[in-house]
């Protein structure tokens, strides 16, 4: 059985820093005279009472975390911080129950990007902003996951990405809260880069600073109910620029800036650009087949295939209206994803080269069955285990979308709205197709149930499944 | 290089079988008094001059297949038979193009079951029982390439059903012409046995044996535009039952006849029945609700499933009209499959039976790392490689069957007829959903460029995918 006592401390603690956070929208409120500051004095005052309390019954534990407490302490974190984020959502916007509020601080935290908000333009300041820090928080916290706790727990061939097994010349880098500053000071470098950009591009500054904070987190909410449809054209490709900046493995920058050595996993952006330029001249087919100019046609076409790739769910059109190829095209996208290290969710580019190299070494093998070869990725051998990894992590993805889509019809959802909306959910993309939670819809329609079934999609696939499915093994809690 | 000459030698002799077999619905057709003997003149002439200059152009080619030459004569088959199957389906049905013909012999050959005929009630008895007897010929044809070829060419963890590394006690079964021999008796013998179950339930004699024919073989071409829907329910008992049993391994039939040991994959028969009663329960459950009675829809649930996971694609009722919950678990169930050794088509039990066993290892191994749990199939290790292959397996008819629906939607087909003919082709169960072409409709109205798409996923699915796919590797075709 996992020791509770630290994970409790551990929770308690964030718990009570997302609580302290809330001071931000609090005063942005008051400071631009909107009327809704008083309401946040309970939703900060709550969960400070819980976070005290659970800190003080499990203090003097020992702070050390064996596996079984990792696996607890990562999941339990995405499953119960989105309750606490929840709050704002639902005392400051009118008519949201518990249900939208939990589903939208879910689709926040973990950087997915649907939305149940109907009215986003008449929103108060203070909860847009809480939205975009939500993403902004979710996406350094998914880069942290991404770099130091799930190669330590070997889900979904992660282990390939393991520091520990890289040359250990680079020992700075080595030490964790130094390796987390520079990527914490990296990911703000690059919102602030991003904020300017969209600034100097058309943008007015509140707009700016919170689509800077959705966009490097690749996560997707808007300020507008169009999404980047309403903004410039300008502003449409500095946000293609950042969605992919914000979907490159982040230790690339520190590296980079830092000229240190180690492995990171850079050779995912050249097929992502690829996957960008393909997929988005496939588009931009489908787009000027509908009328538009060729022009506008590219820069619909890259910008809805970058917003897919990197699940971050911005829209700049609704592509649903381009045909069945475009529909298509995004639903299979969807299984993309960017890099790994990165903000983004999905499968994700490291996964597909290790499968299609794989695909490309068995044909050969079966036609030379005495022919063996060996498998590397980046110089690094790829052995049959972290093989297995990968295509049990893709197969999971495929068993878990399955399973969300019947668990949806049976809530009464159509089947489209249903199948793409379990992919999007799983993905962390956001957005569906159909024409309830499509690109130019919102979640809002869906029953409560399904809201429930679609929030526990996004934290399953931003977990990467099997951080959360082990502890569904009896064998976890056994001592 | 692969040799040509053994390859097109056998080819040919094949081909001479299928021209001669023709005589069978020509004869029919004349005795019957049905006018349409005549046409059948050419379509047996035509591929008896090719099957013979190919025969005395290879002849005297030593007939020693190796790998590569059994990758190229399999596939080569299946690609090359439907072409002369197809000339009855041209010449005796009025208005159906070489394309479609081409189809209708495909998904006869590869027993999908889905049709592009409207107006089967009103068309000449040759031709009903030239679809039925290609369904039985294909039948057939599966399970010998399921018991002697796919374990020799290692695809889709196949390798683990090869006889070879079975205890050879058994010497006599262990002869290839006695097993085809045993095989081939027992599967005409369940066909006389479903033939006369079906006269019995109150189908006449021709719809009875084309029937027997088409459900023996998992193939579901009917003599109706209906399907089994216009017979009397007992006939869609007795159908349930036969079904089931050319979805069991055959051999498992030869063995309890024979009363012989060695290796039979029957541990699929369980969990088969299982889905069965679960699926059967929760469709009959949508359609109480959409107001059947009880019996009569715990009849169409179970039928249903049934159909779908035997991938026979028979239709006792149309099940979409049970909203989408039906329907989605139809999609799902799509993928399921019988067992391997049998006549279904699709991933099959014995896949998902080491894809769950191997998740469930995974797990225990990720809670206690230093634990290695060894996973075994009826007793024979599961070595890595066949984990691998099975997993490589399903992934590839993900991937397929989403390239197939890219590629359908380019030529404008909507996309859940798109996405749903492409899994119900590369599964080969037949039927798929929406107005078009689900379980009340036919692939008639699909553009010609969609049915050689499909007609191509088919092939795909049959072959076990990398069957043909190696042949895609340049290495395959080098000295």
């Amino acid at each position: 059985m996992p020791a509770f006592r630290p994970v409790v401390f551990i929770g308690g603690i964030l718990v009570l820093v997302l609580a302290a956070s809330m001071a931000i929208p609090a005063l942005v409120e008051w400071a631009l005279g909107a009327s809704h500051a008083p309401e946040y004095i309970p939703c900060v005052a709550i969960p400070a009472f819980l976070g005290i309390t659970a800190v003080i019954a499990s203090r003097g534990a020992p702070l050390k975390l064996g596996l079984r407490e990792a696996y607890l302490l990562t999941s339990g974190l995405w499953f119960v911080l989105p309750l606490v984020a929840s709050l704002p959502f639902m005392w400051t916007v009118p008519n949201l129950s518990l249900t939208d509020a939990y589903f939208e601080a879910v689709s926040g935290l973990t950087a997915t990007g649907g939305t149940v908000i109907v009215g986003l333009d008449g929103l108060p300041p203070g909860v847009l902003l809480w939205r975009s820090m939500l993403q902004w928080v979710g996406g350094i916290g998914i880069v942290m996951m991404a770099v130091a706790v799930l190669p330590l727990l070997r889900v979904g061939g992660m282990q390939l990405m393991s520091r520990e097994s890289s040359d250990t010349s680079d020992k700075i880098l080595a030490r964790p809260r130094e390796l987390a500053t520079w990527l914490i000071s990296v990911y703000l470098g690059i919102t602030v880069l991003c904020a300017i950009a969209y600034g100097v591009a058309g943008m007015g500054g509140f707009d700016a600073l919170n689509h800077a904070m959705t966009t490097v987190s690749t996560a997707g909410f808007s300020t507008r109910d169009t999404s980047l449809g309403g903004f410039p054209p300008a502003v449409q490709w500095v946000s293609i620029v950042f969605m992919l900046a914000g979907a490159a493995p982040f230790l690339l920058y520190v590296q980079l800036l830092r000229g240190t050595s180690g492995f990171v996993p850079w050779s995912q952006i050249p097929p992502m650009l690829g996957v960008v330029a393909v997929g988005g001249a496939l588009l931009a087919m489908t787009a000027t087949q509908n009328g538009h100019g060729i022009v506008e046609s590219i820069r619909h076409g890259l910008f809805t295939v970058t917003s897919i790739i990197t699940t971050t769910g911005y829209a700049s059109y609704d592509w649903q209206l381009w045909g069945p190829l475009a529909a298509a095209m995004a639903l299979m996208l969807t299984f993309c994803g960017g890099c790994t290290g990165s903000t983004t969710g999905g499968i994700k580019i490291f996964r597909w080269q290790v499968l299609i190299r794989r695909f490309r070494i068995t044909t050969q093998e079966l036609i030379r069955p005495h022919r063996v070869v060996a498998q590397v990725y980046q110089g690094r051998p790829v052995g049959s285990e972290v093989v297995q990894s990968v295509m049990s992590f893709v197969l999971l993805v495929g068993a878990v979308t399955a399973l969300t889509t019947v668990a949806l019809t049976a809530t009464g959802v159509d089947l489209v709205t249903a199948f793409s909306s379990a992919a999007t959910s799983v993905t962390n993309v956001g957005p569906a197709l159909g024409s309830i939670a499509g690109p130019a819809g919102t979640f809002a329609p869906l029953p409560d149930s399904a809201k429930w079934i679609l929030s526990i999609a996004m934290l399953l696939g931003r977990l990467e499944l099997l951080t959360v499915l082990v502890m569904l093994d009896p064998d976890f809690w056994r001592r």
